[in-house]
């Protein structure tokens, strides 16, 4: 894959996750304290995210880290 | 958690997978076109590593992104 590819798939995996709880982007980013902007960028795969977010992200979906990688 | 316990069991799981594959750091770096002593400090929980740098790693490692999560 190429570097993009990952940004690609794991914003993908955040958007299904965020739909599977009835989530807005907002809601989600006022959750995980970062920026709605922010949250829509990572979701199409605009992002190099790294791990502390990651799991801000997880903890906020109530989801375990590994569940974005699957 | 705190932020940095992530980043140290991240650091921990990076180590036992590299451990178990036999590789020293300046092997898992060199796999990763990485430098070693960056390996080294995020084995030691230093880095906030992101997601194409953790896709690196798994691949050197050979091993599913998931499985340094778990």
């Amino acid at each position: 894959m190429k570097k993009n590819d990952y940004q690609v798939c794991f914003g993908l995996a955040v958007r299904k996750q965020r739909n599977n709880r009835n989530l807005t982007q907002e809601e989600l980013a006022s959750l995980c304290d970062l920026d709605r902007t922010y949250i829509g960028s990572i979701e199409r795969g605009e992002r190099n995210v790294s791990l502390v977010n990651i799991h801000k992200i997880a903890s906020a979906l109530d989801i375990e880290v590994k569940e974005l990688f699957e």
